[in-house]
């Protein structure tokens, strides 16, 4: 059996996470069990959720055990089958976590999915075809539910959900305004992803900015908002929002180091008769499929083409992971696990 | 035509309300024109949301014109008319606003709508079997969508909403805990009201005391919760509430006088999944028909007994209505406006 490399959580943070919580270690990968299957990570993906693992406390998962290998969705292939659905070579998708192997008990239902790699790249199953863009869809389509003509704004735009989210709110007939951070990212959300316009919140520091600027930007107010970020941003849209606007609380990766992060003025959600709305996208597995088959075909086609941050080889996976968390990254932060 | 007496607002507060943005003026009732009525007020309501309406700015309501009656819903009797559907003596229920008489065009659809008193009296028609009842039923019918066996908290719950929706939980099979002010507010609500609990605020009066009060009475979490109040009452709420929990909010009392109330943990909507939703009960005529005949049945059996304050004569009603927004009120605040 091959040797296996693995990213170990071994400490919760302080306050802000740092390299010091990690540790990588070098394991064999144990012999497989009827019904196993061994599959060689090519990609492991990076997502915010994962700061939230990293805390003790009260959230909607359990947090992740100390001295356990990081979870982390992965795509990969099947070098070894004793599974009769899955043969060596085999693309297949799962939560692998951050190593380089793992082996999988493939009669457990859901924990492995064969992808086509013939039209759409493998990573971008752990992207904009896979959980971030699943994540999109779902607090678009379900709680948002845009209709044509109406403006719907996306903070963290420029990333792998609020992407997905812009690029499905404009198929509806939406008018689309990114926030992100940087001219860089406002161009890439602009002219790329299509967004009719991005606001840079770098360049509007506080609230009566980042107010006025969208004001500027959705002159009919904001009837939908997905929000990644929290903090300021959701307060400066709650002050543009319309009547019977909806919010789809995605992230809150401001808060995630421990500070609470208030919400200014949550009278507004009365004045506005807004709904606010939080979820995770692991609870709703009934839209998977409808999800997947739009987002597939936009990315497939061409129609939508994200952006990707690669990093290289697992050991720069806790750096890649801490700098996405402030922002450093461009489009669906990964990890390559294989050399070309 | 009879003399009459209004209440017009002459000023807005700047802070907290005062009986000086109020002026009591005489003047006659003008002659009736055709499909017109002339109603005598027996009772004015005083709600909240008149708060709202004295402040300047955005609001969902335009402010309440400086110069003109203050508006209320009354109820009263027909003292003359001009519109066949109308006789006098007819009790009927209306927005007559702060004064003794008003005169209706009752071919405007909606202005009036005739009451009977026979086993419900008028005086209810402003509160339980009124548009705080029917308030108290969409909130919790239509956002909470209580099952039966969960766990429902409302915040002032002794007053003319909180006290339906905890009748009306109780209705559908839920445990409900009851959030006022005092040891006889508490006492009504449960003894009366038949709530399961309720959690003297007073007693508890920071965020970790209060939220452990909950923890005490909610052993289960809570699941849904009517918000009357807003302020440290919805954060501690938010820290027990269940995973897909769900919160009316209907009033943000605390905050009427200016000063933003933030929202301590708003991270807690993603945590816990929860679904926070404003609603104004005029937008949703729809339901009323419904919610009315569901609450008229009650009351006019004798199942739900609410509780009213009542101040007697118009010149009282700023008094009372500062009165309220402290808390002073117990059950439904009235003006009567008639002698017995």
């Amino acid at each position: 059996m091959p040797r296996n490399q693995q990213i170990l959580l071994v400490s919760r943070p302080q306050g802000q996470a740092s390299v010091d919580n990690f540790r990588l270690v070098e394991c064999d990968t144990p012999p497989l069990a009827d019904g196993h299957v061994l599959v060689r990570h090519h990609y492991l993906s990076l997502d915010p959720y994962m700061r939230g693992r990293m805390n003790e406390g009260k959230s909607y998962a359990a947090p992740q055990p100390l001295g356990e290998v990081m979870i982390g969705g992965t795509v990969g292939r099947v070098v070894e089958s004793r599974h009769p659905r899955y043969a060596p070579g085999d693309w297949v998708v799962g939560m692998g976590g951050w190593q380089l192997y793992s082996v999988v008990d493939a009669n457990q239902p859901g924990v492995l999915r064969k992808v086509d790699v013939s039209r759409i790249p493998p990573s971008h199953y752990l992207g904009a075809v896979g959980m971030p863009g699943v994540t999109a869809w779902y607090g678009l389509v379900k709680i948002i539910e845009p209709k044509p003509g109406q403006t719907i704004t996306v903070s963290a735009a420029a990333g792998a959900v609020g992407s997905a989210v812009g690029v499905l709110a404009k198929q509806r007939g939406c008018r689309v305004v990114g926030i992100a951070g940087g001219p860089d990212k406002c161009a890439y959300v602009r002219d790329e992803l299509g967004f009719d316009d991005c606001i840079d919140y770098k360049q509007h520091p506080d609230l009566r900015a980042l107010a006025g600027a969208l004001k500027a930007t959705c002159p009919d107010g904001i009837d939908g908002h997905f929000e990644n970020v929290g903090g300021t941003v959701l307060d400066a849209v709650m002050l543009r929002a319309n009547a019977f606007a909806r919010v789809a609380l995605c992230g809150m990766i401001a808060g995630y180091d421990g500070q609470p992060l208030p919400m200014l003025n949550p009278a507004l959600i009365l004045i506005n008769r807004m709904r606010i709305e939080g979820f995770i996208v692991s609870e709703h597995m009934e839209v998977w499929p409808e999800a997947l088959a739009e987002l597939g075909e936009l990315v497939g086609s061409g129609r939508f083409r994200p952006r990707e941050s690669v990093a290289q080889g697992l050991a720069a996976a806790p750096e890649a992971f801490l700098g996405m968390l402030k922002g450093r990254n461009f489009g669906k932060q990964l990890v390559k696990l294989v050399d070309d």
